[in-house]
């Protein structure tokens, strides 16, 4: 078994099992939210998807952001503190990258999780687990690397263990030289991480969660995640 | 001024000073060739735009590979260790990686710089002169991550100083994590470096040549490469 980091969506091959990362923040509010009790989360790409999709739907709890900020006339922002208790079955996700890298990953693995340090040990043994090669998909910030997403994607490859790839043993050794989590998720340059405040801290967090969300399949433009 | 690394060439930004490395073997080559007393490397992505080139100018040594191996026809292969000497004033090099990395670099800044081991402490110093923000550019391998070019990156980043990008301190913290540069070019799982030899010990050497390659300009479907 090989596995492989890609820094970058566009750099995603294909591969049986994916597990994507944003860490800071929608893929940690997607293990937190299904952990919490919501049913689905339905991933869109692109705010008037989903939009659309609750008009579609009939139902939904909508949250999303876009440069950290909460998206006008949506129930929910992007902060995983909001989904500690589940306020309907569905959730409609829209984010600035990780949706983004979702919906890219599907289109070249089989079976595509979804990863943070939440859910870390949990995520690195279900893909363990499916036995064949593993990659784990970054989604950067606008398509360009960035240390959050890179430092989780090493604690995953190093947790899931077989041959690594290049990208994959840089990223383990990347990891390796933070003293805490916390460390890694703060070295980022991105300025926007001055606006998520205590989310920081809470996407820190190893290992908190059992949930393994895996994407169901489309619905419309869509990407359905379940746990 | 900024220190950015582009892990594979399409990720390359607009900058005035990129930095481009192909560290197994192609800009260690050019580095030796140059310092040897090669008046000129003119490089080209692809063999037949070599074999006009040498038609049409008259003169020059051919020399390049393709995944390792020596192109028929040509007066050398790809090794610095042959380019002690200088055979003639103009060397013609078409490499499988490298040189590509530095055609698709110079459509991104204004001082295109070629980077190795060989040149560490020159390079860096004259990337830092400049003054303006500069980019690492790694070759990779086929458009991949590769950890040879990413360890050398690392150090010329580390060297040149400023304000990093995320990719800059990642590639840094990565150097750091090699207890050596032979240590660092051996990690990579490139199944060509097997047949690399003493190369990459010669390769692995820092600052041993004063050389600072960079861009003249293009000739014809080259990219003609002066000390």
């Amino acid at each position: 078994m090989r596995v492989h980091v890609a820094f970058t969506p566009r750099e995603a091959e294909r591969v049986p099992t994916a597990v994507v990362v944003d860490v800071l923040r929608a893929t940690s509010t997607i293990a937190q939210a299904l952990d919490a009790g919501y049913r689905r989360v339905l991933c869109c790409a692109e705010i008037e998807d989903a939009l659309a999709l609750r008009e579609r739907l009939g139902e939904g709890v909508l949250a999303g952001e876009r440069l950290t900020v909460a998206v006008p006339g949506f129930d929910l922002g992007n902060s995983p503190r909001e989904f500690l208790e589940p306020r309907g079955e569905t959730l409609i996700l829209s984010t600035t990258n990780g949706t983004r890298a979702i919906v890219a990953a599907a289109a070249n693995a089989d079976t595509v999780l979804v990863g943070s340090l939440l859910n870390l040990a949990a995520v690195a043994a279900a893909a363990r687990e499916r036995g064949g090669d593993v990659e784990i998909v970054c989604a950067g910030v606008e398509g360009r690397f960035t240390l959050d997403d890179a430092y989780c994607a090493g604690r995953i490859a190093g947790l899931v263990g077989g041959e690594r790839s290049d990208a994959a043993e840089a990223a383990v050794r990347l990891a390796g030289s933070f003293a805490s989590p916390l460390e890694g998720l703060r070295a980022s340059e991105n300025p926007f991480h001055e606006q998520l405040g205590e989310d920081l801290e809470w996407c820190a967090r190893e290992s908190v969660l059992a949930v393994v969300p895996r994407l169901a399949g489309r619905n419309g433009a869509a990407a359905e995640i379940v746990a």
